[in-house]
Parts: C-alpha cells; sequence; structure tokens
C-alpha cells in the first residue's frame, strides 16, 4: 500500500452515482452560512430551524423529491442523497426538512392523486404551506395497522375523532409550532364497515397560527436531541373535511358512500401504502450514516493531535491513535462506516428505480423494503454505538457541547426508534427471508407462513450449503470472506425454518413458538444484512479507478469482514466454521490491520469530504 | 421458586452494611423537595443545585465523611453509600456534593493536616466555603502526574502558574460560578528542583464572587448533561499563596526552603497522594449504579404496561416484556445491575476499613485501588449501555425529556471518562496483576516490572490452572461457574505474562511490546473483575435469611453468570473450556432465564426501592 494516499479518488468512491449533486451540495453547504447551533434554547432553536428551511427553499434544495410537473426534478435518489448531505449539519434542520417534504410532501405526492398534487405540492415545496405526517399514536407505535383514530364518512364528508387519549397522534413533528395541515393516519369507516387505515388532509392550524376547531394541539416539550424540531400531540374531535381530503390513491370512498380501492385487503392495502412511504427509512438510514461519518471524523482528528503518556525511554508523549486500544476503538467502526455507505448507496439507486418506473414491480417493491428495513437498522444502531465510542474516545473535551459530540449522540439517539424500531425492523427482515418475499401481507401471522415455504425453502437453502468444513484460509481472500458471509446467513435461515416448522407441526401456542426463537430470528436478519452489506462494499471497490486508493479500500473492507466475524466468531466456531486457531488468528488479523491502516485513518475520513464549518471543535 | 416473592427481603440483602442508613436516607429523600429538573436553562438549573445543596447541609448530609473532631461523624462507607443514594435523583446534584464535600473537602482531609483541617473543614462540610478539586488540566486529563501548572517556592510563600494554555485547569466543578477557594494541583519547585505535583488552597474569588488577583476563570459553557454543575476553567498567574497553603500531608516546604517527605520517590508520593483520593473513584461507580438501578426500574415498568402488536389468534395485545427480545434486553442487564450492586457494597466496605485504621496497610490499599479502578470501569461501562437500552427500550416516549431518560443518558455518559478513562482504569487494575501489586509506583515501565515478576507469576498461574478439559457441567452449578471464571482470569494472565515476557527478551521496543498486546491486557482486567464481581454475588445470596428471595436471587446471579459467559463465549471456545454444544446450551439456558425470570422483573426493581419521586414518569 501506498505511503500517502490521495483522499480524492476515494471521495469519488463514496460520491458514487450521485456524485455530481453530492459536489453541489458540498459547495452549497460550504458557502452557506448554516452551522451547528449548540446552545440555543428550544425557542431560539426551532426558530433557527424555520429559518434555515426557508434558505433550503431557496437554495432549491426540496425540488428534487417532486415531479415535474409541480416545479420539482423528479430524482427520488437525489433526494434522499440531499438529505444525507444535511446529516453532515444539525440533525434538527435534517428532521424538519425530512417531515416536511419527505413524510407530508411525500405522502401526498405518493398516496395522493393529481387533486391533490394540484392543489397543495406547489406550496409545500415552497413552504406555504407546512405540514405533519400525523401517523404515530401514543399508544400505536410500531403497530401503527392498529392506530385507533376514526375517519368516518358521513353526509359527504369525513369526520375525524380521537376515541381517547391513547389514540392521540404523538411525537408529529412540525406540530407543535408551525404545521398548517396535516396528512392524518386513520381507521376509515363507511356506514358499519371498516376499511383499515387510509391518510387524509386535515388542516390543523388557521392562517394566524389558531388551532382549528376540534383540534388540540400540545407541545411533547423537551426531548433529549432534535430540539429544533417542534414534535407535537394532536386530538381531533368532530374535525369534519371534505371528501376530496382523502388521498386516494389506494382507495377512495364515492360521493354516495361505496368504497372502491385496486387492492382488496385491508391489511394488504395499508402495506402497500406503508411501502410507497419506504423512502422515509432509506432517508434516516443515511442520515445516520452522514452523523457517524462526523462523529468519526471529529475523533479521529482528536486522536491524531492529542498525547497522552510518555513513552517509555524517550519521555515523548504517545499521540492516541498510537494506541491498539484507541485503533480499536475507531477504525473497525470506520470500516463499518465505509461498508455501510456504500450499502446505503445501493439502496438509494434500488429505490430510485422502483419508483422511478411507472408502477414498481411487486417483488422488486418486497426486496426495496427489507433492504430499508434491515440497513435502517444496522445503521442507526452503528450510529448509536459509534458515536458514544467517538464521545469516549475525546474525554472531557468530548463532552463539552461546543464539540460538538453531545449534540450528534443526542440527536441520533432517536433514529434506531423512530421510522420504525429497529428490533421490529430486523424481524420484518427474518419473516421476509421466511417466506421468500411472498405473503408478507399476510396478518401478521409468521407460523403459518412459515409453514408453507419451509419445505421448499428448507430444499434450497440446504443444496447451497457447502459441507461443513474446517478451511484453513488466507484471512485477506475475498471469495473466503463472501462465502463465510453466505453461508452463515443460509445456515441460520434454514435452521430456523426448521425450528419453527418443528414446533408449528405441535399444538403449541403459535405465539409462544415464534416467540421462543426470537433471538433466532432477528440473528437471521442480521446475517442477511451482514452479506447485503458486504456484497456491496465489494461492488463499491470495483468502481475504484485509483490503484492506490483501491489498495486502500480492499484493506479497510478486510478490516470490516474480518471485525464482522470477531465480534460473531463464536457463531462461527459453534458451528465449525472457525477453528480455535482460525478464531484467534481472526483476532489477531483486525489487530494488525489497525495498525496497518492506523497511518491512513486521517485520509479516511477527509475523504468522507464533509463540510469544514460542521468540523470546527477545540479538538483538532 | 415462589409465584410472587416479597421484594423486602431482597432490599434488606441490597442494602447492606449501611441498610440502615439507607433506609434513613430513602426516607428523607421521600420527604424532600428534591426532585429531577429536566426543563431548566443552565443558570437556573445551576441556580437550583445550589439551593439543594444547602438543603442537604441542612439535612447534615456531608458530615457522614469527615471527622467527629470538625463536626463530622467519620463514617467513611456511609458517606459513600449517601453519594448512592444521591445517584437516584438529579446527578447534578450527585456531583455537585460530591466536588464539594468528596473531592474538595476530600482533599483538604485527605492531603492536608491539623492545620488546614482546623482552618477549613467546618466551613467545607457547613458550604461557608464552596471549593474546587482542580486537578485535571486541558492537556493532561488522564496522565496528571505530568501536568504543568507550577507552584514556585519564592520568598517565603509560593507562586503559582499558568505556563501555557494547555496548562490550564479545565473541566473544573464549582469553579464557573460558586467556587471560593480550589485545592490546586501544581508540580512543586523549590530552587531549581522539581518535586512532583502537590496540592495548594488557592483562593480564586473574593467574598464579593469576583475573581481573585491573577485568576482568570472561563466557564466550559453547556455540556452534554450534568449542567448544574459549574464547571469551568481556571488560569494562573503569579498568584501568590503562603507556605502553609501546601497541603503537606506527604510533602512539606520549610520555611528556609528546604523539601521534606516521608516518601522519598517524587512518583511514588505522587500516587500515594492519589491514592489517598480513591473515594471519588468508588463514588461513581456507586452513583452509577444507582443511575442505572434507576433507568432499570423505569424501562421495566414501562414493559409491563406497554402493549404492541397483537397475538395471532386471540388479538389481545402483547405486553412488551413478554417478548422474548425485551427480556433480553432488559433482564441481563438487570442481573448485572444485582452483580456490581454486591461487589460496590464489598467495595464501600473495603474502602472503609482500610481508610478507618490510622494508617493504611501498604497491600490493602493496593487491592481497594485496583479494585476501585476496575469496579467503576465495569459499572460505568454497565450504566452506558443499559440507559442507552433502556431509552430504546421504550421508544420515542423515552426520547422526551419529562420521561426522564435522556437526562440519565446525558448525565452519566461521562462517567466512563472522569474519575479516570475506564481503557486506562482497566489497563492499571492489569498492570497490578502483573506486577502482583508490587513496584506499581515505577514510572510506567510496564516491561520491566513484567520481567520481574513473569517467572514467579507463571509458576503460580500455571499450578492453579486446571487440566484443559470440557466437562458437561449443570450449567446452574455455582462451583462450576466460579472455577470457569478463576480458570479465566488465570489463564488470561498466565499468557499476557508469558508473551510480555517473550518479547521483552528481544531486542524490542518496550512501548510497541506492550501496546501490541494491549487488547489482551484489558482483557485481563476486566476477566479479573467479572471473578470478583461474581464472588461478591456468590457471598451476597449466603446473607439472604429469606428463602423465596434466595431462591429469586440465585436464579439472578445465574442469569449474570451465564449471560456473561454468554458474551465472552468466544473465548471460552478458543481455549476449550466450552464445547460447540455446551455454548449453544449457555445460550439457549439465557433464553430459559430470562423467561424464569419475567415474572419477577417488577419485583426486582421494586427491591431496589427507589424514592417514588425520582420514577414519575407518563411512561408507567
Amino acid at each position: 500500500m501506498a505511503e500517502q494516499v490521495d483522499p480524492r479518488p476515494l471521495t469519488t468512491v463514496l460520491d458514487g452515482r450521485w456524485g455530481e449533486l453530492r459536489r453541489r451540495l458540498r459547495e452549497r453547504m460550504t458557502s452557506s452560512k448554516l452551522a451547528d447551533s449548540y446552545d440555543l434554547d428550544r425557542e431560539a432553536h426551532r426558530a433557527l430551524v424555520s429559518e434555515q428551511l426557508r434558505e433550503l427553499v431557496d437554495a432549491g434544495h426540496p425540488k428534487l423529491g417532486f415531479d415535474r410537473a409541480y416545479g420539482g426534478e423528479g430524482d427520488t435518489g437525489g433526494s434522499v442523497v440531499s438529505f444525507e448531505m444535511l446529516g453532515y449539519g444539525d440533525l434538527s434542520l435534517m428532521v424538519k426538512a425530512g417531515v416536511q417534504w419527505g413524510l407530508f410532501g411525500g405522502a401526498v405526492q405518493l398516496l395522493g392523486t393529481e387533486r391533490h398534487h394540484e392543489r397543495y405540492l406547489r406550496d409545500i415545496i415552497s413552504l406555504e404551506l407546512p405540514g405533519c405526517f400525523a401517523m404515530t399514536e401514543a399508544g400505536h407505535g410500531s403497530d401503527v395497522q392498529h392506530l385507533r383514530t376514526t375517519a368516518t364518512y358521513t353526509d359527504g364528508s369525513f369526520v375525524v375523532n380521537t376515541p381517547d387519549d391513547a389514540a392521540r397522534k404523538d411525537y408529529i413533528g412540525n406540530a407543535a409550532r408551525d404545521g398548517r395541515l396535516a396528512v392524518v393516519f386513520a381507521q376509515l369507516i363507511v356506514g358499519d364497515r371498516q376499511y383499515g387505515v387510509h391518510a387524509f388532509m386535515v388542516p390543523i392550524r388557521d392562517s394566524a397560527g389558531r388551532p382549528m376547531p376540534g383540534v388540540r394541539i400540545e407541545d411533547c416539550g423537551p426531548k433529549a436531541g432534535l430540539n429544533g424540531v417542534d414534535n407535537g400531540r394532536l386530538w381531533f374531535s368532530g374535525v369534519r373535511v371534505p371528501r376530496e381530503a382523502l388521498l386516494n390513491r389506494y382507495g377512495d370512498v364515492t360521493e354516495d358512500g361505496t368504497y372502491t380501492s385496486p387492492i382488496e385487503s385491508d391489511g394488504r392495502r395499508f402495506f402497500t401504502m406503508l411501502g410507497a412511504l419506504v423512502r422515509g427509512r432509506v432517508s434516516v438510514a443515511g442520515g445516520a450514516g452522514s452523523a457517524t461519518q462526523r462523529a468519526l471524523t471529529i475523533a479521529v482528528r482528536r486522536a491524531e493531535v492529542r498525547r497522552q503518556f510518555q513513552r517509555p525511554g524517550d519521555g515523548a508523549e504517545v499521540v492516541l491513535l498510537d494506541y491498539l486500544a484507541h485503533q480499536r476503538k475507531l477504525l473497525p467502526a470506520l470500516a463499518t462506516s465505509y461498508a455501510l455507505h456504500f450499502a446505503q448507496e445501493e439502496l438509494v439507486a434500488m429505490l430510485h428505480e422502483v419508483q422511478s418506473g411507472p408502477e414498481p414491480d411487486e417483488r422488486a417493491q418486497r426486496v426495496l423494503e427489507s433492504r430499508a428495513a434491515g440497513i435502517k437498522a444496522v445503521a442507526t444502531w452503528h450510529a448509536t454505538a459509534t458515536v458514544q465510542t467517538a464521545r469516549e474516545a475525546c474525554g472531557g473535551a468530548g463532552y463539552l457541547a461546543e464539540n460538538l459530540l453531545p449534540g450528534l449522540k443526542a440527536d441520533t439517539d432517536v433514529f434506531t426508534t423512530f421510522e420504525g424500531d429497529n428490533t421490529v425492523l430486523l424481524q420484518l427482515v427474518a419473516k421476509g427471508l421466511l417466506t421468500d418475499y411472498r405473503d408478507n401481507f399476510a396478518d401478521l401471522s409468521p407460523l403459518a407462513t412459515a409453514r408453507l415455504v419451509a419445505e421448499q425453502l428448507m430444499g434450497a437453502v440446504l443444496e447451497r450449503l457447502p459441507a461443513r468444513k474446517l478451511v484453513s484460509p488466507a484471512l485477506h481472500d475475498r471469495a473466503w470472506h463472501t462465502d463465510l458471509f453466505e453461508d452463515r446467513e443460509q445456515h441460520i435461515l434454514a435452521g430456523l425454518a426448521r425450528r419453527l416448522r418443528a414446533a408449528a407441526s405441535s399444538d403449541n401456542d403459535p405465539f409462544e413458538v415464534f416467540n421462543d426463537a426470537q433471538d433466532h430470528v432477528l440473528l437471521a436478519g442480521r446475517a442477511h444484512i451482514d452479506r447485503l452489506v458486504l456484497d456491496a462494499f465489494v461492488a463499491a471497490i470495483d468502481t475504484c479507478a485509483d490503484a492506490p486508493a483501491k489498495a486502500l479500500l480492499t484493506r479497510v473492507c478486510d478490516l470490516y469482514v474480518l471485525s464482522t466475524i470477531e465480534a460473531d466468531r463464536a457463531w462461527f466456531l459453534e458451528h465449525g466454521r472457525l477453528t480455535p486457531q482460525l478464531a484467534k488468528k481472526v483476532v489477531a488479523e483486525v489487530n494488525a490491520l489497525c495498525k496497518e491502516l492506523r497511518p491512513h485513518a486521517r485520509t479516511l475520513v477527509d475523504a468522507f469530504a464533509i463540510p469544514e464549518q460542521y468540523l470546527a471543535t477545540q479538538l483538532g
């Protein structure tokens, strides 16, 4: 490997397909006044973020994600990338933008039809109409299929009601201060029949900012972080909206009260609607990635200049990053950030393809949703762990707000549980694998679906399993890496299918059977995502045209692979995939790679090319 | 095990030796106005905490830790226990109290002599004299032996100077707002000889609160948490203090400028001074334990009432704690909190014995310091991980400040790096083990000491190693548990000694040799502490007089042991201590124990007996 590697070709690989856009946004951010704000009270922070949101409008930021017909640019992938770029700055601004244009605007675009687009999209893009995405209720966060706000068709219009306090809309961004209109998710009722959850355009404030009649609004108050976003609670009491307020792409009510939908099953229809909104999840994964890259950049810069304890002998003080323990804190995390970045790039491209076509292919949509769920979970857990580590790696200085890590920690903390709780998401991934992406819309009866597909699946998986052998590979052999990751994925899944089938064939309680295997289920999801992430890393290396950069990326990928194996080496040992000797060698090789990559740590974080104003701390 | 276990006998075991004091403090806290404050700006929070500090004075809180001769109660262990009890409340108050009476008052008491005690202690206890413990510098946090503030003896007094900006005192509690006097740690210089770091009483503010001449004070500004504590920076420029300002228990300067000390080596003297201040580290470990217990109590209460997703079949919604994944998040952490609580109790008792005697036995002091370092590291990392998990387990609701987890997260975050960075502390533990607690004061030459003692150590350790055998034990066999933990500890240590000796015998660079083994070093420290913690748990169970409570504690201990083995089962597999079959059984048994303990989760957190006002959230 070259002694010094130029970070620029690395940046080119990282920038990927939307590189041109990333470069443009990077320049714009650098020349903008946008910066972190770590010592504002809540009201001032909210006001600042609202102001910055207008700057984004002026810069044309929100156009990317919307149709050209309404002044947009029709670049779905680009809209996620621009969200990711906001992830380098104040995450309150990123989330507020995500609420307005991603969630609120996205719902109108993807669940509404032309009449809604015509009426609302231009004002949403221009921020004339600030709005909310009112799905979550206090009583139903993960299980949104069963939320309990109602919209009852009566006399040609819908009446929206909050039946009790647990059905209040909660944690709704833009609700406490700025939102004028909310996309409200409610059980649609016509006559005595309920058709499942649909979305309605419901005004919540008048032009003077006062709550509309029948709407009660409460501020969620201070949060751990993201205090520049005005989260609030909403209650509805007999709020009447016209029939056209229903976002009717997937279901409609005629004037005479007849319900119509292209999708017959209520459950399937709702999950199709949710699936259309997958961009939010993809965006959060990307934003988490950017914040993690920033934390690592700050911590690596610190570790390159901070010295502590004298070297025995010459009395010179040792630079922190020269300590193996410090390398082990930061470098495997850095390698994983590279890996996840490339997986995110692939995910964004997949989203772009699926949503740019006229009607998404059902199977492609299913794969996209599974991948978005899994990568969101893995990327946000990685963010939580890595920002924590970066803070600790900077000691007391890392605890001061002016050094930005406290804000990063507090702001990213909710990523693991919003836009889908990670545990629920990883379980979704595994269920999808179990059902081979079929019957994914069934009403949460994993056992029944497992029973259905286990036989086919078992055949397919067992065939692909290599003989249980103890190889003695070169630890940097990429083919060995990919074989090992694939084999683990398939073996865990096959074991799970076998286990569920065995239990299901008896008279056991279906919930208990599935629940007893929940750790196995989550492991199956995780192993699947690990394999996808590795594949993405390998593919990205192939795109690198610069030899020294490519050599460096190759080593970073080795560290990603071997530190992942190291973390789960108990599994490999238990299943005869590693001998004890080989497992110890993996640990030693992670140390060796840390040492080898240590001189390139600064290059690797510089390659993220984060605008300098977001790295302005007292630490570097 | 009984269907329902009474939490009270559990509380009795947890309350332990200082049970009477704990009960008294619990009552006092319950009847006080002390409560959390999660929505105050920094100035208001600081003012409130200062006020609450006075309430503590009125209640006699600070007396415990001071000599009877000055109005104290001379109960060292009790003073730590009372600090731990403050850990159930606003941690800013706990830390502010710790700064005033533990660090500042403790330094005067333990490093000063009668003239200082007479002059200062009563005013310190009564808060007439608010003060600081000014050790850490911007440039030297962990390596305080090499801090660079100077105190030069000139014309019968000391002149204190900050030679450059990196030598400013930093993160000093009580400095930004309230402190009048600081115990300043500085290199003592007499003539052209430097005698190492000593402590000096330096006034920093006059009675009107203005900085003293030559003293510059700056506010550290907002922090991630603990914003009720006024951390600040101090610079000294030619600040003259009388000769008597030197806290002269371990070293003094006569009027004619002759340096005297009962300890010849500068390094050894300084580490003896640091050793006297070990109570701070013990206290932080205890405070971290209390905060962790509170987070777990909040999360378990939430998990007992929160329902999400319908059960297949009957449509009833499932209580969160019925999910295996949720049990796995909370219950092993709860078992570890029990284990660490008992280890902390033993540590406090050890501190009490060592510091209550006239002159501490040197070996006992060494054992105490090692144990304090190790338990502080393990307990605070456990706190960071567990508070994080508790937040995530409460979803979006856990992100709201009113539900207290954000404050707990932010406040406890610094525990892993203050009062000794955890990585440095765990390394200290291992170095202590390597040198068999001898030569611990040598000037950081681990290799030399390793060389010295390796042979003796090797003999001793190898003898005690059991034959490398693959047993097929009952997984609940306590003798097997303790054997396994002891064997791991000894094997890791023996391997480390062997490795360092082999490397040291060649011409390798001593820093590189030790650094290449740093992960091994940290593992040795960790394995040692794990064994101590298990021993403490076993001993505590023996003190339980109530049969159902004892049976429950026994299962909790099983979960602690087996989840610890599970987390490190790769090591046991690699070293032939577990077969793959047995390792899988351990994982299955952790699941089984989660299921078995799940009905007792509420009992187990109720037994912490945390005053109800600190659990008042919207979550339960």
